[in-house]
């Protein structure tokens, strides 16, 4: 039998790369297409990322140098291909930018996205996972956060154009019946595969905590500030939700399953138990890096974490891997790749 | 002196061509933009709007026809003109529609007021009034409607798409310090300049209540339903706020002032104080139209309306004409154009 082929965009990057390796070992056929505004290049013109999932999987994976806003681009590969779902990743993703550049934010997600979908709508594919995020809550109002939690709360573009698709999406399943969908906002991913050969290769500082420490760690960051020590939480410092890029992967598959009940058009969060503060609790190598207490941030909260129990009902997935083994993974993928994908010293 | 020249885009819709009217004679230079989607195509190929008013006001109108998601047109018109400020009008705006075609409506929309910020902030132009519409606020939390009131949880496209370019505005404002804008929320513009040679020309069936009542009146429609009568209001029906469209568009010259004041981004409201019910209460020729009273329809709201005191203190405007005169407008302009602007008997 034919594989399901499985449109991923954005695939050279840190979630759609841990996807491409859940699609293969699931029997699926991914379609990978990156535009490289991440993705290392690596020296096949496939991105580094990709390339290494090959070596890893011993197979050779179809992937297409592509922008979603080439909308010839885009048409001329759904003419080619038949897929029978698509995997939303590509987009811009650093909230800071996002704040200096709104304009380019907006068009850039939004027009990707209308783009894709158009195109889908157009060539009979109504099977989307689209990757949102967290940041659609805004500051929690209650904990955990549930699906039920009032969304559009969110303070940067980055984030307001997540939830902008969603809505979009939303609304397209609504006017056309036969669309499903799958929305996931996830909260913090970290870890690596298993392997130490993909994971999270922030291009200049790291916007996240856990990429930060690991290059505190070895030795590329001299040292990390801790934002406040004197929230009411256990130890003072935030406390947040982490699920593992690995775990993570695994809930699209299973959301790509969902699809096929004919969904309709469904939230679920994606997550794990792991809730801890940024400081302390369990993460092994914190121990060993120099680290400083920071004033808090604006715009920081004191906590934010999820409910999964409706991803587990509706996907029938959940989280296995802990804090240790994220943290174990991280280190591993750091440790064998110091500098990332890149072969130069990367600052 | 050389006039100001004011970019009208959508000027020869309902609300666009009263403004420019209103241009004209504040001694303001508008040049007129029109894809007429909407609007009606007249002799000379401007919108007939367009060409009453130059014979109202004995003069002569700058107009392009231009698709504002024609990118290199949009450009164009930057190059050849030097605006001291925008008047975006332009946008698809049934409410229905919107429902079946989010696609369409988030991409028109959206991309349309994209390219118009990002082409004005290419040519150095950072004067813009949105022509934003209370459909922002969703249903109302608390009466009577004021600028704290949240906004986002509107349930259709269209609406939406308003609130996300609101959004978008408001976050390049903040990234972009010498930009200033002025966003003004509708509530229900209804009446005709007082020449009855310009007015509102629904096309098809009227979304608006007042322009349907207008059409029974003239005979063009049987009957108007009252969809509900047993809301806790004053007789039952449902209560809704009113603006003149001319203290509407005198609303957008005060705009227009507070825009040199430097004023960073802005949100007004633009209304009047004649919040009524929909059915008896003072309109002048309901007495005289067939109509029955329908079921209570789905989405309906017992009562909205607003609070206009920030408007008059930010905008040094207020809202004149109460529901007669936007009566007396409305039947003037409907009984000299029983049809509209089309000159054959439109369904």
């Amino acid at each position: 039998m034919e594989k399901e082929k499985v449109l991923v965009t954005g695939g050279g990057g840190y979630i759609g790369s841990h996807c491409v390796v859940e699609l293969i070992e699931a029997g699926y056929k991914p379609v990978v297409v990156d535009n490289f505004s991440n993705a290392v290049r690596g020296d096949r013109d496939l991105p580094e990322s990709i390339q290494r999932i090959e070596k890893l999987l011993d197979t050779s994976i179809e992937f297409h140098e592509l922008d979603l806003l080439d909308r010839p681009g885009l048409e001329k590969l759904f003419k080619k291909h038949s897929f029978s779902a698509v995997m939303h990743f590509a987009g811009l993703k650093a909230v800071g930018e996002s704040v200096e550049q709104p304009l380019r934010y907006y068009r850039v997600n939004l027009t990707a996205s209308l783009n894709l979908v158009e195109v889908m709508q157009a060539h009979n594919v109504h099977n989307l996972i689209f990757s949102s995020s967290a940041t659609v809550y805004g500051d929690p109002q209650y904990l955990p956060i549930d699906e039920e939690h009032p969304v559009g709360g969110c303070t940067n573009p980055y984030g307001k154009s997540k939830y902008f698709i969603e809505e979009m999406i939303v609304d397209h399943c609504k006017a056309e019946k036969d669309w499903n969908a799958v929305q996931l906002r996830y909260f913090n991913p970290i870890g690596a595969h298993s392997s130490g050969l993909i994971g999270e290769d922030p291009q200049g500082i790291p916007n996240n905590l856990l990429p930060y420490v690991a290059q505190v760690a070895i030795g590329r960051r001299k040292c990390l500030s801790v934002f406040g020590n004197d929230y009411d939480t256990v130890d003072g410092t935030g406390v947040r939700d982490y699920i593992h890029v690995v775990d993570l992967a695994k809930g699209h598959i299973a959301a790509l399953k969902k699809l096929k009940e004919t969904c309709g058009c469904k939230v679920c969060f994606s997550l794990t138990k792991s809730n801890v503060t940024v400081m302390y609790e369990n993460v092994p190598f914190y121990k060993h890096i120099a680290y400083k207490i920071a004033p808090r941030r604006s715009g920081d909260i004191a906590s934010c974490y999820a409910d999964p129990r409706l991803a587990e009902k509706e996907l029938g997935w959940k989280a296995h891997f802990g804090l240790d083994k994220m943290c174990e993974d991280l280190w591993r993928w750091q440790s064998m790749n110091p500098t990332g994908f890149s072969k130069s010293t990367a600052s």
